[in-house]
């Protein structure tokens, strides 16, 4: 199986590009376009635990917009093969100091493009900070 | 791509239960045979966020066997065609009561056998305790 192969490589670069701004506006459209509309998808939020599409669409239809600015760090996105990939990313927000969060996503090649299947983020104190 | 082919499915619920044993009971090689050994490999941890194989294996070198006990449930394991999966469970330990983790993995099909390629860690209150 080839690993990064350099035009699948892109193509994810360009989908997670595109979660990354549908996130920070709450774009709720197109964040719930990017995840893969069936009961396996799996979504471990900050505080939440989201089992199937539907729990995952009803979270983000009721979450607040405010707050959701961070900047990204550490963004690594793997490819394997043609159809399957990950995302991962540390972001920090102004409004957390001192504290960090992780996000990582497992994407595959749909008909329709490239969907999230798995996602977890958390966040954590700054392993950095207590050195 | 087809999901959850019945023998591929049953072959990487076989290689996480090989990896939830190995994790209780701290069996470091086997831990250290089921992440990829490659740079791409990412591991966030409970507490740590660790980028390639050298870094995890470090890791698990390093880390206390004591207290790893623990009990998982609504696990779900999801394979993407014949050599994608991820698996998906939360955990409690009796250590960290009112507290429930997440594990969610990525693994792929290697010449040697299915291995993790990115995995990430979490521990949260728990949300059924809040409502």
């Amino acid at each position: 199986m080839e690993i990064d192969i350099p035009e699948v490589k892109a193509e994810l670069e360009a989908a997670f590009a595109r979660y990354e701004t549908a996130l920070v506006t709450n774009d709720v459209e197109a964040l719930d376009e990017l995840f893969h509309a069936a009961p396996t998808t799996i979504r471990y939020g900050g505080g939440e635990n989201l089992y199937g599409y539907a729990e995952i669409a009803a979270f983000r239809a009721g979450r607040s917009s405010a707050g959701l600015a961070r900047v990204i760090e550490r963004t690594v996105v793997t490819t394997y093969g043609r159809d399957f990939g990950t995302a991962s990313t540390l972001f920090r927000r102004e409004t957390a100091p001192g504290k960090i969060g992780r996000q990582m996503q497992t994407w595959i090649r749909t008909p329709a493009g490239w969907r999230v299947v798995a996602a977890h983020v958390s966040v954590i104190a700054d392993p950095d900070l207590s050195a």
